[in-house]
């Protein structure tokens, strides 16, 4: 049973790990290099702990409890109290969702482990928005994909706001980082997967041509600005397009992947 | 030619249009009730200032001004120039795109100018969420749709960060609100169109069978949390679901409606 703290003062250092939550370089830092992330509201909590990870703490105001008291028997962690207005001032906003959680990260699993059955895989380079990462674990799992590697450079999927857009997605679905970004595309091909890009290159065909038939196919995304990097375009096994209009700019990266997943997923 | 005015003061009255653009309940009315809206940046102002709209006023850093020089000479408008801090304390944040512009919106053209040659629709219900409209615009508009309905209560379409999501996709795409909402879709089926809602409800199909051969389609989203009302989900011609993982949260709209009109624009 998690032991209730009553925290009055913002200051307080037992509150260090909610502290400043609006600014994003800040936290980037703060939660890799304590090996935490932050979870918030009931549903992405609840989520998060049935799902293996370890709260470090919680930090509610009293009336939110209840709906966690499941959640709160299962742990030793302390749950801080605090009302919401002075929370406020430690998380720098209102919290709409009521009730946080700090929870341990846990090892990445080995691109083995990720891969060992999976027959539809998103590889994402240097995406740099988490909202974007959220949107795209959320459609992957939604339209059949079994697993996200990422670039070494790619946004972090376990910062808040990619749990929150992608509705816990991060946590059902087997991701990892991907060790090498040069010959990280040669390297899924020798695993037996057809490595697809989505880019506007010239040479690009239509996904649904491009993944017709295809046994395990990595579908692969570029960075939201400026797409993928010339490496990894040229380095994939194909190039494929969404047909669109002309003179239209693009789809946006989460909009493009949703599209990609379920024609992917028809194969 | 624009006149440029230098403006010292953050509370000059002539920046009205420019005051605390980071709340979204005071912004509605204001903009709504001076039949104004707001571009941000470079690329998008010039959008808006190509489809039409008149602009009342410019704010930038005088750095700003070259980029825009083409635009600002089409106008009569005042260009106030104040430096970045300055104009932070005006709108209440640091404005990245550096140029902002105050454009009078137009008269919103009539439900049949909307329609005249239209033959892929999207119809929007309850929509709270600007970014999910922006990116509900352009996904339509990179994927063939022609025109776009909004009911009377859906999130307004040139607020700000729709604009900015929608990559302008607002000024180029035909749009007009619904004046009626309860009997809007039996409404668009007497014109011709078959209205395909897509919802959970118990009788939907796959939405490859629920549009194929359709010549006219207006496709009916609803509201990010609730979906769509009982009333429009059951006045549908059609009611269509995305196949999708058993188990898992539906996609969020926007990458639903990507998804949609992707199959849509195939049929």
């Amino acid at each position: 049973m998690a032991s209730v703290i009553e925290v009055a003062d913002p200051a307080d250092p037992r509150l260090a790990d909610y502290r400043d939550l609006r600014d994003v370089e800040l936290r980037k830092h703060v939660e890799t290099e304590h090996g935490l992330f932050l979870a918030e509201g009931e549903k992405v909590i609840r989520r998060a702990v049935e799902a293996g990870f370890q709260p470090r703490s919680f930090l509610m105001p009293e009336r939110r409890m209840e709906a966690l008291a499941d959640v709160l028997a299962t742990t030793d962690a302390p749950c801080f109290v605090m009302p919401e207005r002075l929370a406020e001032e430690v998380t720098g906003f209102h919290v709409h969702r009521g009730a946080l959680a700090s929870l341990a990260r846990k090892p990445l699993p080995s691109v083995d482990e990720v891969l060992a059955g999976a027959r539809s895989v998103l590889v994402l380079e240097d995406l740099v928005d988490h909202t974007n990462v959220g949107a795209i674990f959320r459609s992957g799992a939604a339209l059949g994909f079994d697993a996200v590697l990422l670039a070494p450079r790619c946004a972090d999927p376990l910062y808040r706001r990619s749990i929150k857009v992608g509705m816990g997605a991060v946590f059902s679905t087997p991701w990892t980082r991907l060790p090498d970004w040069y010959d990280a595309l040669p390297a899924l091909s020798a695993r037996g997967f057809t490595t697809v890009a989505l880019t506007l290159a010239e040479d690009s065909t239509p996904i649904e041509e491009a993944v017709a038939g295809v046994e395990r196919v990595a579908l692969v995304l570029g960075s939201e600005g400026h797409g993928l990097s010339p490496r990894w375009e040229q380095s994939a096994d194909r190039r494929a397009i969404i047909p669109m209009r002309e003179g239209i700019d693009s789809l946006n990266v989460a909009a493009a992947t949703a599209v990609a997943c379920y024609i992917t997923s028809r194969r």
